[in-house]
């Protein structure tokens, strides 16, 4: 897999650039190793931040990168010369893995996915769930606390304000300027506001309890969230993905145990909570499966 | 449409047995009217509280009747001489929503009832939504509140213990004993502790302004559960059922407007939340759906 940052602070034209450049290098290199032809290629499948019109391929809106009703499948389709399908990275990433990844043979899969914000994808009776506007599976924004943490979107309480990648650094930093004893400082050189969720991890590693404790709240409040998906939509399967997972049963034991005591028996008993199995690849095989799914057929 | 209390602390042979007298009264009265001959019935639709197992027709367990493991459909079947088919109550009702009544010709639609519990069902795609083990749709038991009150589950913050009808009364009591001035205890001979949420809805229309402040409480609370459920679903539909939709517009505005505040725009923008169009027939004409479905072919 080839990747690259997207450095959308230079502006939309230079992304899509970079994404062209990115695929026609990825064909060149097929060629060349004899593995396809150029007129092998049958389309692009492409997975973006959301929300987005799967219809005009357009994305609606995206925070983080800064674009607005930017028509990304056509761009990049009219520059390759290829048919494109467009849909949401979680969604994509969530078709992945029932596609080739953790959940092969899973009839409805969640997909959740721990980042700079917390993504879903719903894959139901074996087709991704898209919902009456495309953007079904925002669970980042489920409310686990009416009277909860602040959160980006200007509402208290979403899951996102406690277990995201910013949201488990900024509560291991409140515990810190609190006096909790840690290894964390010493990652960071003492400059605490430069802790991430991946220095959390770290100092588990390390053996450190304090960063052990963060993780285990993370871990319970991502499984109020987790347990309000399984009561709600009773599936199989939830596939957790994102860097936080290194943490391994500091995570998933918690997680698990708290999804136990909120969830119907029944549906807890029913749904297997995992780590992805593909991985940053999950996003892209899911891609390629949606452009299937969205031109070609059933996969 | 007949009905009659269940009295289930009787014993589930004694609602069995009163059940199948409705069926054959219902048989007997239609064949008296001339609507239809004894040979004309094909089968009996049957919507119970749950959870259940679809496949056994068996009920799992009903903690309010007193069932476990409990073979109903096949007792009935058996009585009446005649297949039968069983779903959840709310799962039927929504059903019944999408066949015949508020939600026809919608593709994704989520019906929600407040009663003694809070229950839901799922039409997606224009087909129930069962999930893994028959329990999808059980709203009533997700969090909104990780540190809020305690529910009858066992756990804390449930929407249930918030929205439902004794959730309503619980709240209303407290601040009538905190000294809020209401009409409320006029309509129980000043014996508070006997408040149902249908006096709530009596002392509103009565223009209660304490009456009227409960109802609110109850929308906001409902709206963040209805909330959660836009942004994990994105349905087109959200059908509210049960004798608290009695307070109309004390119930559906502020409603409204607090899942505008917390689900993301695009998907608030495409979800009508409007009240039951059939009321307690729901149920009934769902039941009769879910044999179709089940035994016949899609509606």
């Amino acid at each position: 897999m080839r990747s690259m940052p997207t450095d959308a602070h230079i502006g939309a034209k230079f992304v899509v650039d970079r994404i062209v450049d990115m695929i026609r290098g990825a064909m060149r290199d097929a060629a060349r190793e004899g593995a396809l032809s150029d007129d092998a290629w049958v389309g692009i499948g492409l997975g973006s931040p959301g929300p987005l019109d799967r219809e005009t391929g357009t994305v609606l809106e995206t925070p983080n990168l800064g674009w607005r009703n930017f028509p990304l499948r056509d761009l990049i389709a009219n520059s390759i010369g290829l048919p494109a399908a467009l849909d949401n990275d979680a969604n994509a990433a969530t078709l992945g893995e029932w596609w080739q990844g953790a959940a092969r043979g899973v009839d409805n899969v969640l997909g959740v996915t721990l980042g700079t914000g917390i993504g879903g994808g719903l894959v139901l009776n074996g087709e991704v769930y898209h919902g009456a506007s495309d953007v079904a599976g925002e669970i980042g924004h489920t409310t686990i606390d009416s009277n909860g943490r602040k959160c980006a979107c200007g509402n208290y309480g979403c899951l996102e304000a406690y277990a995201s990648g910013p949201a488990i650094a900024a509560r291991a930093v409140e515990g810190l300027h609190a006096g909790a004893p840690s290894l964390l400082p010493d990652l960071v050189d003492g400059d605490v506001d430069r802790i991430t969720a991946a220095h959390v991890s770290e100092a588990i590693i390390a053996g450190d309890t304090y960063a052990a404790e963060v993780m285990r709240d993370t871990a319970k409040f991502l499984g109020i969230g987790v347990a309000n998906l399984v009561n709600i939509l009773n599936p199989e399967m939830i596939v957790i993905s994102g860097g936080v997972t290194r943490a391994g049963d500091h995570l998933f034991g918690p997680l698990r145990s708290e999804v136990r005591k909120r969830a119907f028996k029944v549906a807890s008993d029913a749904c297997k909570i995992v780590p992805s199995d593909l991985g940053d690849t999950a996003g892209v095989i899911g891609a390629a499966a949606t452009y299937h799914v969205a031109r070609i057929g059933p996969l």
